[in-house]
């Protein structure tokens, strides 16, 4: 019998798992935030939004307000569908697809689905933090596969199956972002999409394509997803409309084999995925809108690209270097090795700069000489400033090595 | 290494462990629906959810449609710790609250907090279906704490807790559904809750209260909260806005000490509770407008109930006896031991008459002779019709024995 202070004696290991999470979003007050992921509130369509509620309420009937379908309302099932082969190139049917809270609750349903309590999983690192946390949550052992500039790095990946398998461990799936990764900023090529659909059939492991920016390319072709080079098979592939939308609507959705998919819907406590925002979503988005929203929004941000990309080539150190995205919200920045990201951070911090440390981006502790800068949520006008801050900080800590 | 024809080789237990759902809800056309726990469409407050949109949409800021804060948006949670403090009696601040999916996804994360695979948990029985399958998705398994005209048999409970002891087993909690039971309509007395909250501290398990039916209250006395009796101690109380404002919003509490809270936090991998809903949940409900809603509803429920009270007096067959709940939305029918439910069914549905037959209330497959009739999402001009077709059906299954 435990203790009678409490309840922490009864915990699951989930339970235990988990630290506390009392997390609140948004930078300080005159600060410059190149930390968070947040698409930029200047171009939300707070109107169109309150209009397309209106049009909702007065004629959806009831369903925007009552208990909905378990996979979702189907209205934006059959937007999906159309829009996934429009244009992702995803030939798939309301059957292949559940609505759910955001990518983030995807890849956690995907997590449930796939892994019990020290199941071995694969994913890219770095890679989106929230990613860390959902594996951490199931009980999961990350095993870490580097990215180059040409996006996963294919060779480690199956060196990582061959050790793996050598020592007769199954991994359950591999994580990747494919697209302007988070936070690498880079993409996977063609070749190398085709290489690891290749080994998850050799090795029977599944794929969690996680595309939550695929909309948002400023240059290049659109390259394949691996749902369609693996024909939907043992791929996964999941999106959201926190970037091109809003995310505070919390709507994101899984395309996968339909046995797979009523399973994920059975797991999915909450019933149908908010309806409310769900028909309000499609109702936004229908006639077109969401498609001439997705063109402006590649507006902004290639413009806020370029410039970051300018200012970072005028104002860094010579020593410092970065990627060149072709889409998203990131650029990854390598430092000096005299320059230490957790020194740098408390500076920055206090000349009122926010950005996000390397470490928080890999499973063991690495990339103490890299930093994310998202310039999806600072100012066109804040930009070179920040930047500039940015070398400033950087000049100074190498200085005083 | 499994199959190449797939990856259902590959799933977790929870995986195994839940079927594929595709679960459509409401009525059928022209049908009387006594089947689904619905709120009255025609009660749902379209107009003033617009209006409220958009006041949001002009006054909130980018909040709604932004990344929120992990324990929901601070404003509804504020909103919260008041209405909860004036209706329920319940003293507690901000940080002793979540905001959750509705009270289904409250009840999946205390499982994930408290359960792993092969657990034992506690429950009333009969108790709403869908904790079936959140219990059945942890893997725990339930042991069935039976009820009657006074709520849960706390001489079971105790019997049960004895026994369990003598096996080593230690319960990781008991989940209770105080008020208006659903399915029975029962409200546990307040000597039986104090004797619950006192085995809980004995027997070192943890409360889950699940009061989704508390503010829909006809008749009889508001009775203390189990969380109130047990100082917020080993008490986890969860309630939701589905049956007050919109079951569609999919907004919901719990309340509980705040470690625990805060690790709940973690687990929502979806981080905050849609915002956009919650902004928009809040903008409607202040400034006095849920409270009088919720007289609003009372009537309406009342009345309905009442309506069907009288339908079965003057139409039912002797031998068929019902609860006569003091609010909430359901009668727990009982009928002879010549009538299996299982036969009563498809007859029903054949003349266009839906309700829940009692094995789905179980998790033992018991509940032959039951069925829930829930009155609140038939029209009032439908019940009699409705009562008159299964006390026809329940006449005609009797006299073919």
């Amino acid at each position: 019998m435990g203790a009678a202070t409490g309840v922490d004696g009864l915990l699951s290991q989930r339970g235990h798992n988990v630290g506390e999470s009392r997390g609140l979003p948004g930078a300080r007050e005159g600060v410059i935030s190149f930390s968070g992921g947040f698409p930029d509130p200047a171009r939300f369509p707070y109107t169109e939004i309150a209009e397309a509620t209106a049009r909702t309420m007065q004629t959806h009937g009831q369903w925007p307000l009552q208990y909905g379908p378990s996979m979702g309302y189907e209205g934006m099932l059959d937007f999906l569908v159309e829009k996934l082969g429009k244009h992702q190139g995803i030939q798939c049917s309301r059957e292949n697809l559940l609505l759910t809270a955001g990518g983030s609750q995807a890849l956690a349903l995907l997590c449930d689905l796939f892994v019990d309590q020290g199941d071995t999983v694969l994913s890219e690192a770095p890679t989106w933090m929230g990613a860390g946390r959902i594996f951490r949550n199931v009980g999961a052992e990350v095993e870490s596969v580097p990215l180059d500039g040409e996006g996963t790095r294919v060779d480690a990946l199956e060196e990582r199956l061959r050790d793996l398998k050598a020592r007769g461990v199954t991994p359950k799936f591999f994580y990747i972002i494919p697209n302007f990764q988070n936070p690498s900023g880079v993409t996977t090529t063609l070749a190398r999409r085709q290489r690891i659909v290749e080994l998850a059939a050799e090795y029977n492991f599944a794929i969690l394509e996680d595309d939550a920016y695929f909309d948002l390319r400023f240059a290049g072709e659109k390259l394949p997803t691996l749902y369609t080079l693996d024909g939907g098979r043992r791929v996964f592939y999941f999106g959201t409309f926190s970037k091109i939308l809003a995310a505070g609507m919390r709507l994101g959705w899984i395309v996968g084999d339909p046995a797979m998919i009523g399973r994920m819907g059975g797991l999915k406590a909450e019933g149908s995925t908010n309806p409310f925002a769900a028909h309000v979503a499609f109702e936004y988005c229908k006639d077109g809108r969401l498609d001439a929203r997705i063109t402006d929004l590649i507006e902004t941000y290639r413009r806020r690209r370029d410039l970051t990309l300018g200012e970072l080539d005028e104002r860094m150190p010579e020593d410092v270097t970065w990627t060149v995205p072709d889409g998203g919200f990131f650029v990854w920045v390598t430092l000096p090795e005299s320059v230490d990201v957790q020194r740098l951070l408390p500076k920055a911090r206090e000349a009122g700069l926010e950005f996000s440390p390397g470490p928080i981006f890999y499973f063991d502790g690495s990339g103490r000489h890299r930093l994310r800068l998202s310039y999806s949520y600072v100012e066109e006008d804040q930009l070179a400033r920040g930047v500039q801050l940015l070398a400033d900080l950087i000049r100074e800590v190498s200085s005083e090595q």
